[in-house]
Order: structure tokens, then sequence, then C-alpha cells
């Protein structure tokens, strides 16, 4: 199946390259949030996060370090997001796992629209818990694999 | 000068803890966007994601994918968000540099306001021999230091 990201690390599909490591390939957004938005794509076809393996995630994450490190410099910046979308839900439009580099300005008038929750009481040792469970779970099956 | 994610590593100050590794501590946000909502916390402080180290990133990193494994299978998710504010113009509110992972549901009514800019002529381009030129700059004190 085609993949507009595969296309660009091939260069079968032109694109404004910024960096690249043995890992991962940055590029910039088309349609950026401000001028110098870069994204981090791993080399390897990941539909999303869950998917990349562990021994990419050092390369990939120096990538968006080194990005990020360019994006300050050159443009002054006081402060700069990066963030992933996983799946169509979270705003994931492109399903090959990417990571956005998005310089910030004062009133840019970014903003999130969310209403932060509250845990009633006990909801957050509870939900805490589940999750302690399933990392332990988690843990199981990778021991496994490592024999 | 105190700080409460130091004070949360230390266990001075309480917190729900989900996860542990060499270089990270995961807790819970007790103001979450949606229950579970949590925050990887490198041990040493770092003020943003400039100042961690290259040697600190796989650690970091492997505590955001475990957490995100952890989340998507303890709550069915179909979908979640990572990522890091840098900056008091980029929504930082704690100064210790921390990533989040957030669950994500339909409907859930959370959206990214923003305008999305068009490059105008040639200035993609342009943009991109900026950053590819800080890049470059950027290496120079990085390979010294190997020396």
């Amino acid at each position: 199946m085609s993949c507009i990201f595969c296309d660009i690390i091939t260069r079968k599909i032109p694109a404004e390259i910024l960096y690249e490591n043995e890992c991962a390939l940055s590029i910039l957004d088309i349609n950026p949030i401000h001028y110098g938005h870069a994204l981090i794509i791993p080399k390897r076809h990941h539909r999303d996060f869950l998917e990349v393996g562990t021994d990419e995630l050092s390369g990939i994450m120096q990538a968006v370090h080194t990005v990020s490190h360019a994006l300050v410099k050159a443009f002054k910046l006081e402060g700069f997001n990066f963030f992933a979308n996983n799946g169509a839900v979270a705003g994931q439009s492109v399903f090959h796992f990417h990571i956005h580099v998005t310089p910030r300005y004062h009133n840019d008038n970014i903003r999130f629209v969310l209403h932060l929750k509250r845990y009633e009481m006990k909801a957050m040792e509870e939900t805490a818990a589940i999750i302690r469970s399933a990392i332990t779970d988690l843990s199981m099956p990778l021991m496994r694999s490592h024999t």
C-alpha cells in the first residue's frame, strides 16, 4: 500500500529535507502551524508509536532533539512544542508514525481546547492501579521475547 | 530552588507513580485531560527538552513507550497523544521538562485551535535552508565536545 512518507524517505516524492540519521528523516510540514514546523519520520514504516521498535527510539528522538535545537537557534524561539497524534481520534492523518516540532510565539493564538477532568474520590488511586497492572502484564511477553 | 517534580522524584511529595526506569519516572497528572493522563519526567532536572542529555533520550522515550502501551491496553484506546511544551509561550507551566501522554476518545471535544500557514513562493525553500544551516552550525560544537 502506498505511503506518502515512505515515498519521501525513498526520494520518490520531493520534500524539504532538514536532517537525516540512520533511523529517521526530518522534513518541513507543508501545512505549517508556523514557518519551520518540522516532522520527524522514522525510516521504517510504523502505523503509530506503539509499533516503533525500542531500538529506534534513541535515533528518532536524537533527530527531534537536533531539529528542536536548530529551530530555536534559527528563529530565536522562546518556546516550541513537540507532539505526536496516534490514531484518527487523536488527530493522526498520515498513518506512518511521525513527531511534529513546531515553533511557538507570544500571542500566536494557538490553544488547546479541552476541559480538564477532576478525579473523584479514590478514582486517581484506582486509575493508577489499573495502569500499573497493565505495565506488569506488558513486561511478561517482553521478557519472554528475550529468551 | 524548589521543584515539585524533583520533590516527587525524591519521594518528598507523594504522587501516583506508574513506572520508573533509570532515567525517568512516570506519574498521573493531577489535572488530567482524561483519566489516565500520564507524565514522563526525567530524573535529572532540566528546564526544557533542549537541556536533556542525548544519553537520556532513549530511557525517557522507553518510559513514554511503556506507558503508552499500558494506557492503550488498560483503557482499550483507539488513540492517544504525546506532547511536550517547552517555554511559557508554548504552554509549559512546570519548568522541569516532562512529556504528557493522554488518552483520546471519539467526540471528546479536544481540539487544537490554530490557523495553518501557507508558505509564500520560495519561503519554504528559504526556511529549510535556514534550518539546515543551523543544524550544520550545531554539529560543530557537538563534534568538538567528543574530542
